[in-house]
């Protein structure tokens, strides 16, 4: 039943060989990334191809110095990106008027759907992707070091490259978690128990309680992992970036 | 060299047959969507999967009355979902502080990279689907219909079914439009002019200027398709709702 398997046997990929990408590899896993559906077919994202270890090491700490940054031969940053768009539009007499939060709605949506195809066509090549959602965290440095201009903005990253190690598969909450038949139907308490009663259950959470020295795997996330005064601060943060790229004019 | 045959025939199926999609074919493609990465391993979507026609009589509407609305058997909507992670929480006795943009932007992320799978599984079992952004200019409304409550906001949508009929590939920007090697290249005037060459020399571009009375394609996107006016609307009645369902606190 299931066909393509590379979506059902995909984990994060952390360590890498030193063996570089081919360069017509390359070039195929990012025409997949632009065969992805994108709003009115403007491709309002740029892929942003880093291999120069003086970048990357200028990008590591941005990315908190997570070691797959300078390791992985290949790091793609994502960008939202209305600017191309906008020449485009000016050069030919038009006013564009896709400065607003709708449109970068729109295209962190397509950059992520062709996100989606790069990684997948990158693990059909047997290469190995880690998503860093950090590239949110710290967008206006990272725009920095990238030279992005005005109505550019990094919307997530992946690091590429040949695995080093195999990782086990990463459990999912059951699928009945995730979807709603209809229209959403709330969880009662005893549902929220069965939904997680296998991750609580597992090796892994009692091995992570030990560690953190906390009861439970939800204290773990929200007191370990991802802080409220943290979260508040890179909300704040990537918004003022937003504003400050152009992406929420009015 | 392409190895993923979905992501290369990707194309937008906008007409479908009557035949319904079998249980098992749909809820593999579910799974699909679950397995793509996703930050913290928190799975911060929803995937809503609507077949009532007096539902899909309701969506219309608010999907701009796009016909495949109606005639696909399966309309599935995508939502950021920090609710389901929230009552996790709160019966665990920890606070979670993702009630704000940062997490809005992640769980965006993550419904799309879920959504990408979801559409490639889906066209590996010959079904077809069509992307609705409509999902995001009329969120409010259609969180009505599907109610979702505080902390669940639709992101995007997909029609799928059998498709009634062949479409052929639409065309894309060359590569080099949206590659950028180590750091952004800005683009001179003669860039612009080159990217757009094909598109603009192509008998469709004929045609929809014609159609249009309008001198070039630039100005059919600013001043038919997606218009200063309508985009501020739009925004702002998103990022309205976004902060009502709970996505901007401080």
């Amino acid at each position: 039943m299931r066909e393509i398997s590379e979506i059902f046997t995909h984990r994060s990929v952390r360590s890498y060989t030193t063996q570089p990408i081919p360069e017509e590899i390359l070039t195929d896993i990012l025409e997949a990334g632009a065969r992805a559906s994108n709003t009115g077919n403007m491709q309002l994202y740029s892929m942003i191809v880093t291999t120069l270890p003086s970048l990357k090491e200028r990008l590591a700490p941005l990315h908190f110095n997570q070691p797959m940054v300078r390791q992985a031969p290949v790091l793609i940053t994502f960008c939202a990106d209305i600017h191309r768009f906008g020449l485009w539009c000016r050069q030919r007499g038009a006013e564009p008027g896709y400065d607003n939060f709708l449109w970068f709605v729109n295209a962190l949506t397509d950059a992520m759907l062709a996100a989606q195809n790069v990684i997948l066509e990158a693990e059909a090549h047997s290469l190995g992707v880690c998503f860093l959602g950090t590239a949110v965290y710290n967008a206006a440095p990272i725009a920095e070091v990238l030279q992005l201009p005005a109505g550019v903005i990094p919307v997530g990253a992946i690091c590429v490259g040949y695995p080093a190690d195999e990782q086990p598969l990463t459990p999912r909450l059951p699928l009945e978690a995730v979807v709603h038949r209809e229209t959403y139907r709330d969880y009662a308490p005893q549902d929220i128990d069965r939904l997680w009663a296998e991750r609580e259950a597992s090796d892994e959470t009692r091995r992570l309680k030990e560690e953190n020295g906390l009861p439970n795997l939800a204290r773990i996330f929200t007191e370990r992992r991802y802080k409220h005064g943290d979260n508040l601060h890179f909300a704040r943060s990537y918004f003022d970036t937003l504003r400050a790229q152009g992406f929420f004019n009015q």
